[in-house]
């Protein structure tokens, strides 16, 4: 039977955090008006985005035409999402005044049977569902689904709601299994999210079921996409020219029915998208089948073909996965999107039941590829995040040229950074799940949640130092609105799986962790009352990890770990050529807490040896080793580390995480 | 002053050799038959070449269309002076009717003004001269003429030197300085030694001289491939669209004028031919300055570009050189073609005079990425040559589809196979050069040369069982057509940079080698008799080679060498994994001669570790280093490494080059 929780919403929650606050505070009043002005291409130097002009255009309000690429509304998309989110925590009339005026255009912009989107509308009016596989046309619908439910949500407004439901109730017209319909889905998984919330925020069970038929028919034979590939003339969008090979149904997920799936495949994207929208329809219709392939398809990715940043996606080619094991730091992909869509699947896999592979993964990724996604001045974004970075490679070798060597303010395939941003502003609802019987505190993340039970409602009070610190409080108080429940309940709370003599106490009394484990959480069972506190303290210091030996690309080497945060070496702080580094396995590390670097991280110096390079200087490019004396000369270094995410905010250089060991 | 000293040729010397007798009669009994087969269609299985088959529609013999791609005709070519060689050393007369009945119709497909060239002839007659850029057409010419030249010094037939004259007098109307005529070269570098091959052969300076004039021309302003892509309405021969960005000039090392260059760039087959051809002009002319340009390029590839196996052109994409120390082995390209062309370039710097650096890189190249060209059958080939090898990855990752898991048959761009062709059955040239004061022994080649010297002619006869014996002999005996000198002369013999502790005696008494050592060679001079004995002992056993510390892929690591040959593990010998294995720099290594193996090679075994994986069977692909015990866990393995050459004659697996040492 499944023990299903729910996430304690976002407006139930109020993050008060050392480190969190500062970065959501610059999405807030950074990040989203800066992208407010990209929107609207106002940002002097970045590529324009032309989302809300295309908008202005086919609402009648510009002249014009369309300009971006096919799936250019997205962005809109994902801002107005972050913007539901941040009123929703943040209340903000003039952001709302914002959004609104733009909600506005998309209504105008709305055909009269509901339809939604630019490129088609403005640019090939006749061409509707014409390129499923390639065009993005419900990948844009999902997006502006899911903001139509969090500005609903945050701002109670259902100007938008309605006019996506009326956009879905027409493409529930267009798309099923009865008979006159397209049995067909979309090449970039993301309406089956959508669908999700609009069923979410109205109830709706037609959303739903249009849902769980996209997901049910994806892979089926015959192949829809082979069929649509067919009927748009074997044209490709992208290429504009006739198609010699036919889609890699793969690279779409769509190669066999998801239910028979083994291994997470294709476009990474895309993939987590899916995997998450499937999770959705396990959760909501009880689904155990799916439910399987959901965690099946999550410990691919986990045991297989994860980062250890918690990135995923391994080669450019195709923005894809490539196989179990193969990890390449330097061609990596990882893009922030990705790691984003990791989230979203950890975050829903919770919901099953409280596992702790699914909250270290999200951990894994929202401390470490996910945030570094982003500057530290919320201004610059990376798309792809490397694990190894030579910034010569990256201009003179095109099997590195994605391997940006600094973050740009914009892109015209602009996804990562709104999404990003819709991340951040709903951080709130990814801490904390619940059932009837049980809190699980996931995240350990600073902050109040307003907790209802069944006999009444708790504050529970997260105080953290986290993750510069180990030491987490969580102290229950009364809640202003109801009773405090008069029942035992579970607080159960992560112990992280990298985590090494982890100490507990109840209310001042020292626990053992090891009887209370839960699937890895430490759970306490008890009737709870105001003033109890429960204290974790994961001890931290700096810890070496080490991959699979089937990593090729990590054999023989170790990366820095401090807590959930992985760290890397920086050319600024190291010296150019950073591969020559080595560090002895046993060599002592020490962390300490400098603030005013990066805005004060804890760094990690350790102690270990450079290869020489002065006595080079003869021409050899190659040498025979000498039978006596040292075979690689080498000197002795002491080397910082600095958290992965924090790279790259002091200009360009090279960057490492994966270091030589001598064992 | 120049030392220059010129080539002993082919003509003058037999190779009777334990290691090299049976590769030059499979290139002459298998290789080059096949290789007509496949000229002309006839290799089940394989893709066809159509090479013979333009040539008869051209000359109208058959009916049909061009086939193939645009520089197809250079594959008969190559084959053509492979045969001119062949016949030059081992008369064959239904070789030479073969030869002979193509020579008709290459003579017959030829033009009314002189040009030859099937492409531009059937498909395309009034496109001449129109894309110098990209269609290889002074290619095809430059590959023609070398197949003229060397089949009228094998066979003693004119035909096809006349031919290919007739079509230089018409190309030397059409391009040169002065008014009315081209500024152009070709986006291949190739004619240029081409037209030195004809200038040779028949003493006419209008070929140098033309030659010389496509060298001092290209990269100087305005560019005439920016001109002829303007010329040509930008369209792309490949890609059939117009092209948005301007030619890479550098691609084509038409950047800057030739002796401004500083560094090897571009596609490497190019930048080698040119530099070969640079180094012709030079010799040919004495010109100091692009000599000294040579020396700069030389030392850069030897020095900075190229991998231990001899072999460069770093990147896939565009078959290229990509920058100083960048020489990662698992995407590298190195086509056999490049290692041949660096042979090409190795040879002719050595005839400014004897440096070692010159014939190392030679022999480095020879016995490592030019031979792993062929399989053992000499019926499959590689183009490109990796030093990492996961089948899995060739597969799976497309910035890795390029490493072919297995030798082909044969290639739709078949470049390489006839390249090696022509390369072996001309490496009798390639062992001595000589002056009228010195011989130099470049090569360990058994074998016996006749060489004129200016008071009378010498025999000395090459004795060795190299490279899997270090003991070479060189003996003098009288030459039976004329006498033996009665003059002191200077007899060298390269000491390999690799080697260590080499011994030298003189009939019999043993001397010195460091005061005899010039440039890298052991001289000795004296009135040498017949009779007279020269033994080196090079005294060969296993060693382990590194790499400069700038080079990454390979920090921490060491190749495993026995004389000039680079080894390598493969799965069938070590099992799969093969980046799990590591070796102790100081650990005992044993060669042992295996006649039975892959028709007889030292095999070298190693005492080394593997990182055992059985302890991760719980899902981990991540974990933290203990504070105590083994970090890395291991068991002791032994090793066996093969010959690199001969990677890849038992079947599909991985191979590794470099070795992770523990220090």
């Amino acid at each position: 039977m499944m023990q299903v929780s729910r996430p304690v919403p976002l407006g139930s929650v109020t993050i008060q955090d050392g480190f969190w606050s500062e970065t959501l505070e610059l999405v807030r009043k950074t990040v989203i008006p800066f992208q407010w002005e990209a929107l609207n291409d106002r940002v002097p130097g970045a590529d324009p985005s032309h989302a809300i002009m295309n908008f202005r255009i086919a609402a009648g309000e510009a002249e014009g035409e369309f300009s971006g690429l096919v799936f250019q509304d997205s962005d809109l998309a994902k801002w107005l999402e972050a913007v539901g989110y941040s009123l929703k925590t943040h209340p903000d009339p003039g952001l709302e005044a914002m959004a609104d005026s733009v909600i506005d255009l998309i209504a105008k912009a709305q055909q009269p049977d509901g339809y939604v989107n630019t490129w088609f509308t403005l640019k090939e009016p006749g061409k509707r569902w014409t390129n499923l596989l390639e065009c993005h046309e419900l990948y844009c619908a999902g997006h502006m689904m899911e903001a139509a439910a969090a500005y609903f949500e945050g701002s109670g407004k259902r100007k938008l709601l309605d006019v996506m439901c009326r956009y879905a109730d027409y493409i529930d017209t267009v798309f099923g299994p009865e008979p006159g319909k397209m049995r067909g889905y979309d090449g970039h998984e993301e309406v089956e999210l959508g669908l999700v919330k609009l069923y979410q925020a109205t109830g709706n069970e037609t959303y739903l079921n249009l849902s769980r038929f996209m997901i049910d028919e994806r892979g089926q034979k015959p192949y829809f996409f082979l069929e649509d590939w067919e009927r748009h003339g074997r044209i490709s969008h992208w290429e504009r020219t006739l198609q010699a090979r036919e889609p890699n149904l793969a690279y779409n997920q769509a190669h066999k029915p998801v239910r028979e799936q083994e291994v997470a495949i294709g476009h990474a994207v895309r993939a987590v998208y899916l995997y998450s929208g499937m999770a959705d329809i396990a959760l909501k219709t009880k689904d155990a089948g799916l439910q399987a392939a959901c965690e099946r398809l999550f410990r691919n990715i986990a045991e297989k073909q994860m980062y250890i940043t918690g990135g995923i996606g391994q080669t450019f080619h195709g923005e894809a996965f490539s196989f179990d094991f193969d990890l390449p730091n330097d061609t990596v992909y990882q893009e922030t999107c990705a790691s984003i869509g990791l989230v979203f699947f950890a975050h829903r896999m919770l919901q099953f039941g409280a596992k702790r592979i699914y909250a270290d993964v999200m951990e894994r990724a929202l401390y470490n590829s996910v945030i570094s996604g982003m500057a530290k001045d919320g201004r610059h974004f990376f798309y792809v995040n490397p694990l190894e970075v030579q910034p010569e490679a990256s201009e003179k070798d095109s099997g590195k040229r994605h391997i940006l060597q600094e973050r740009p303010q914009w892109y015209g395939c602009a996804c990562c950074p709104p999404n990003l941003a819709r991340l951040m502003a709903s951080l709130g609802e990814y801490i904390y799940t619940q059932s009837d019987h049980a809190i699980f505190a996931h995240l350990f993340i600073g902050g109040i949640a307003d907790i209802t039970m069944p006999n009444g409602s708790v504050r529970l009070v997260q105080e953290t130092g986290y993750p510069w610190n180990g030491k987490v409080t969580f102290r229950f108080e009364p809640n202003d609105k109801k009773d405090f429940p008069k029942a035992s309940f579970t607080l159960g709370v992560r112990i992280p799986g990298w985590s090494n003599g982890a100490t507990l106490s109840v209310c001042g009394e020292p626990v053992a962790v090891a009887p209370l484990a839960i699937d890895g959480y430490a759970c306490v069972k008890r009737e709870w009352k105001p003033g109890d506190v429960l204290e974790l303290d994961l001890r931290l210091k700096p810890m070496l990890a080490k991959a699979h030996p089937k990593v090729r690309a990590d054999i023989g080497k170790a990366a820095v770990q401090f807590g959930p945060l992985v760290y890397c070496l920086e050319e600024v702080d190291n010296g150019a050529n950073l591969p020559a580094l080595s560090i002895e396995a046993k060599a002592p590390m020490k962390a300490s807490f400098e603030a005013g670097l990066l805005g004060g991280i804890v760094a990690v110096t350790l102690e270990g040896a450079r290869t020489t390079e002065s006595d080079w200087d003869n021409g050899d490019l190659y040498r025979i080793l000498p039978e006596e004396g040292a075979l690689f000369a080498e000197k002795p270094v002491t080397m910082r580390a600095i958290p992965y995410y924090a790279w790259n905010n002091r200009g360009v250089g090279e960057m490492l995480v994966w270091l030589r060991v001598k064992d």
